[in-house]
This record gives structure tokens, C-alpha cells and sequence, in this order.
């Protein structure tokens, strides 16, 4: 209304528009990092073939960077890494601190293997108030507490004011051979063939029981309701968390073939990751998938769909179908899995390819993975 | 001259003057993240404190997080974890990417653990060239296949543009019991009483003889001299190259009970955790502590001292004296370790309290650890 228009209005964002310093050629983007396909092919040109060059004769992982699973695995040592950059840094449930050990304890459990030790390097902003980076510490404290596992070393770094947004926190973790695994896979192999040691995106079979840990979408959708002009409020908190304990109780019954903790992409991706790698169809039932209410219409009025939001304290499970229900109730027997549910099944490629969801009305839809990520910075 | 002026000018540089949006307490200072005495007591009171009350019982790891060592070490797996945030990405003699990974595998190498394997992980900014994130992840794949230890997992974050001073990197990696330590400890204990498996901070001995692997104060200058402002031109390299085959040829000899990367705040840092944790006293001989002549005119003209630059691919040894020379020796016939010398031992506190320089003319000279880094963000 005869505003004076700053930058290039693009949509309903206003978009900086930046000389090209440097170079002509294609440039990364928020896509580039958001969990989804066009992340899958980045990382596949862009890391992957430049590392190839560089492959080490007679090291070979037992779970090599090349599986760009939850975590890699050489020498029997679990080993994963994740960088946090979750605007704000506090937020309903939680924080980036809690968030960060939480994440990366789950990152260790999905693969089946014991948490055992953890590190944090801290990057901070010249001027953040030391108040705030001791609340942060105090979240990572609770959450290492929380899963039993130390934080055994770490890094700070300080950048000048205007270098970085406030804080940006790496965690990295270790992880062991875990009895309760040992039994698990024995129980696998009864009742089918099973392949290694570890439970890879590559060890889903057709038949396998899908399983979720509790409702979908929590975490991404209490971060977007929280941060300022997205005009509707919520009571909705992260679901952040460590699941250790809710994963070793699963192993325990025996019988699951793979996990995965459904963070960016939500589940849409961790069920295409599956599908790809393990080279199967996955059906689910949209009227099984449990979503609490204030996800549902939050989703609705921001034209989401709740299986692209990412989520923080769940666990997806792969599982043989004879052990299904028991693997069910030892899970709901948790308090973070008081909403678990079995939503689909997964099927021989030449029934399905990919993922598809059965709705409520009958009808079937793909279930893609997310292009990019419908909110960014949520973890 | 009649310009107006921008922000509020302190000395020559422009510094921003930003309103105080939260808070009225203390806030972080590029010195809190220097490496140096200020670094120390933030790390303590900040971050050790906080996590004190979340310690959990019956996990001890053998280096725990308060040792504030190179690394941490649990179940006999040795973690370590550091941030890159320098600055430019592209330097003369390396790149974010190859000094992240030569970093983390020295760091590894230090306490005399067997490299095993790396995790990377990448934060990028918006709108940064694809072709430069290739060129980092080869530096990476260059520095891992010349120390011999894979990437087994990653994660890469993208923030929107301003969030992030083009791109930070992480790197962890994980060592364990390394053959040639075993040899080296027995030749430690054959001439002394030493505790405990890995190299610490705290294993230095009166009567230890100290070696430096190499010139000092390489990388900050380099850095330096490249960027841009500050009037000096060099043709100086950075140093930073992954040393685990120089740390192996030493350990071969034996008799090393200490080793340290001397990084942020250079080797006067490093000198004084050891005097603090040891409890020792170090003395070192200014005409012997190996200098290129580019880096002693470039600290002349800027007023700083060579012994708080940071170095990148150095280590400094402190070794039972009757295998000093051997061990010198050994390190001199690599590539890496031509400079090597001998520079001072280590003295009991009733003798020395702290680190002294005994000066080329005669004088002592105390050396303190630098509170801040004179050379901000060179790793």
C-alpha cells in the first residue's frame, strides 16, 4: 500500500538479495539440508563422490558413511555425529541442550547398539549471556542423566557478534555390542534369515510389522506454534527425549529387524529411506497412525502433512510379524510409548514399490519423501 | 576527515553497538573461547559445574570430561570432539576440511590411542557455493587417507543466510589401545613409578626432558598474514597435517609419558596444563625452541609473543630423560619432524613453581597462559 518494497518480495517472504561474491555456479540452498530428497542427492555428489577418491585399502566399516544411516560402525564401535541449530534455543519441552543428547543417544539405540559415551562442542556468539549457555548445559545434563550416559569430553568455541545466530551445538556419541541386541537377532533369525550385526535402514523384510513409538509431529509442530507470526497458539511440547530405555525394552522381547528415529523428513522419510535401502514396499494405515489433535488441525491450517514434520522422542520399528504385538505392549509399557501403535506393514517389492498410505476413506496415496523440509531449524 | 562515523569506534577497529535484548548478567567474550587462563575458569564454573549435579553413578569413565583433556576415554574407547570455525575456509597450506580431520586425529594421537575412526559433520550457510563445500570435503577425504583412519558417518545442517558465517565444521573420531603405547608405557615404568594406561596432562615427571616436533606459531601467522588489513605479507604455510605417524615412531622408541597438540594459546597453553595438572614445574631455553624467521619478524611487528600462536600440526613430547635422545631421533627422520628439538625439562615444584623461559641473554622470564588468543579463529 504504497510501502516502500525492501528486497525482492518473493511469496509472502521477503528475500535479501546478495551479489554473487564469488564463482557462478549452482549454490546450496535450505532444501539442500532438510532431511528430504533433494538432501539424499546432495549429500550423494557432493560428499560422497568426493570422498571416494580417499577410500583407505583394508579399512572396511562394519556400517560405512556410505550407508548414510543413524550412525556408522568400525571395529565394533558405534560412532555418530549430529549438529544441532534449533531456533529458538529454548522452547516448549525443552531445549537445544536436552535436544542434542537426546538426539544422539537415539541415534546410537536405533542401530542397536548400547550408548556408552558422549561429546559436545559448543559454538557460541560473543555476547550470548552466560546465563543461557549454563541453562543449555544444565539440559544436556538432565538428558545424559536421564539415558545414564556420561559426557566424557567436549569443545567450545567463540565467534564474533554477527558470525552465528546465538549457538549451534554438535553432539557426538559411541556405541557398543548391547545384550539385549544379541537376543533380539537370535529371535530375528528363527523366524527368517538376517544379515550382520547391526539394524541397518537395510534389514526391513517383507512381512515386517511397522511400528510407532507414539503420536507423530509433536516436536516440529510445538517449535513452529512457538516462535513468533505463525498466528496460532498451541499447547503442544517437544517430544524431545532419550529412548534407550524404551528401545531396550523392545530388544528385550526380541524380534526387531530395524529402528529409526523419525527426525527431519518425519516418518514420510524414514519409511522411504527403508523402502529404498532395504529394497521393499511399505503400507500404512492412515486411521492407524496415531496424531494428537492439535498436530492434526495445526497441520490442516498450515497445509502440512504431519508425516513430513520431524519428531525427536520416537522410535520407528521394523519387526517380525509373530513378535509384533509383544514387541506392542513391552513398548507401551513405557511411558513415552503410551501411544504406540502398529500402522502398516511392509511388503515384497513386486507388490509395492515405495510407500503408500491406505485412507481412511479407502482410497491409496504415495507417501513421498519431503523435497525439502516444511520447517526448517527444528533440530 | 568529516566522514560520519559508523558504530562506535574503539581503536582502529568498528565495533557494533547492539541493545541489550535479554538479560542484564554477564555475557560471552571472544575470550571465553581462546584457549587461554580466561577459557579455563568459564569452562569450569560454566560447564563443569552445571553438569556436576547430573553425574551418574557407577559410570567412571578412566578421563573423564573435569580432566579437560584432549579427549575423553570410557570403556577404553577414547572420544574426542572439536568445532572449526576458522577463518577464511581456504588458506595458504590447507582448508576447514583437512584441518578439522588432521585435528581430531591428533587430538586421538596424543594420549596414545590408535586412530580408528572419524565422524564429520557440516553447518553451511545459504547460498554458499556447492563447489567450494566439494573442495572441503576433499580436504577432509586428503588429510583421512594420509593418516590412514575412514569417515564412517556425517550429518550436514543448512541455515538460512546471515545465521552463519559461511560454513563451521565438527569433527569427532574414536581411538582405542594402541600396540606400540603398550611398549612405550613398560619403558615409562621401567625408569618410574606411572599410573594408568592412556597420556594425560597429568603423566609429566620432574626430570622429564620436553620436545617440540617442529617450528612454532606456523599456522596463526599464516593465517594471519592472509588475511586481509593486516599489512604483511608471507609465504608462510600452515602446519596443520594429521602427526599419528610421527606420534607412532616416538611411541615405538618409548619412553614419551606426555604428549599434547599445542593449539589455542599456543605452547605456552600447553606447558602450563601440564605445570597445573602434573604438578611441575617446566623450564624451556629460548635459543632452543625451533622459530622460522618469517614468524619472528611477524611477531616482533605485531607485539605478539610466538609461544600463544596456535599450531596445527605440531606435538610436544615430554619424555623420560635417558630416551630423550632416541626419541628425538625417531621423530626427526619424518618429514614432519626435521625441526624437532629438545627445548627444557620439567622440575619439581619445590624447585619451579609454574612455566619459565630462560632467556637467550641470560635473564628468566615467566611464562604465563595467554588469557585471550592473540589470533582469533584460526581453528
Amino acid at each position: 500500500m504504497g510501502q516502500k518494497r525492501k528486497g525482492n518480495v518473493v511469496g509472502s517472504k521477503v528475500v535479501k538479495v546478495v551479489a554473487d561474491p564469488v564463482g557462478t555456479g549452482p549454490r546450496i540452498t535450505m532444501a539442500h539440508g532438510a532431511g528430504g530428497s533433494i538432501m539424499g542427492s546432495f549429500i550423494k555428489a557432493t560428499v560422497l563422490e568426493n570422498l571416494k577418491a580417499c577410500a583407505i585399502q583394508g579399512k572396511r566399516p562394519e556400517v560405512p558413511l556410505e550407508a548414510l544411516d543413524d550412525a556408522g560402525v568400525m571395529d565394533g564401535i558405534v560412532l555418530t555425529t549430529d549438529s544441532y541449530v534449533v531456533k529458538p534455543l529454548f522452547f516448549p519441552g525443552g531445549d537445544i541442550g536436552h535436544l542434542a543428547v537426546s538426539g544422539t543417544i537415539n541415534d546410537i539405540s536405533v542401530m542397536g547398539a548400547e550408548p556408552v559415551a558422549l561429546s559436545t562442542a559448543l559454538i557460541i556468539e560473543e555476547g550470548m549471556p552466560l546465563d543461557d549457555i549454563a541453562r543449555v548445559v544444565q539440559g544436556m545434563g538432565r538428558a545424559s542423566k536421564q539415558a545414564g550416559v556420561p559426557i566424557i569430553t567436549g569443545d567450545t568455541k567463540v565467534v564474533e557478534r554477527g558470525a552465528l545466530d546465538q549457538m549451534f551445538v554438535n553432539t557426538a556419541g559411541i556405541g557398543r555390542d548391547w545384550d539385549v541386541l544379541r537376543k533380539d537377532i537370535e529371535i530375528v533369525r528363527a523366524h527368517r534369515p538376517h544379515e550382520g550385526r547391526w539394524l541397518t535402514d537395510a534389514s526391513v523384510r517383507p512381512g515386517d510389522a511397522i511400528i510407532v513409538s507414539g503420536t507423530l509431529g509433536d516436536h516440529g509442530i510445538a517449535l513452529l506454534s512457538f516462535r513468533e507470526g505463525y498466528g496460532f497458539e498451541s499447547t503442544l511440547q517437544s517430544d524431545a527425549r532419550p529412548m534407550n530405555d524404551l528401545v531396550a525394552a523392545a530388544l528385550k522381547v526380541g524380534g526387531v529387524a530395524a529402528m529409526k528415529d523419525p527426525t527431519r523428513g518425519g516418518l514420510a522419510n524414514t519409511l522411504n529411506e527403508w523402502s529404498e535401502k532395504s529394497g521393499v514396499g511399505i503400507e500404512i494405515d492412515e486411521d492407524t497412525v496415531p496424531l494428537k489433535e492439535a498436530v492434526t488441525s495445526a497441520c490442516e491450517m498450515l497445509g502440512m502433512d504431519p508425516l513430513t514434520i520431524g519428531n525427536e522422542g520416537k522410535v520407528v520399528f521394523s519387526v517380525v510379524p509373530e513378535q509384533a504385538e509383544d514387541i506392542l505392549k513391552a513398548i507401551r509399557r513405557n511411558e513415552a510409548g503410551k501411544d504406540a501403535a502398529i500402522i502398516g506393514k511392509a511388503l515384497p517389492r513386486t507388490e509395492l514399490k515405495g510407500v503408500v498410505l491406505r485412507t481412511v476413506v479407502g482410497g491409496r496415496r504415495i507417501v513421498d519423501p519431503p523435497a525439502g523440509d516444511p520447517v526448517p531449524r527444528i533440530c
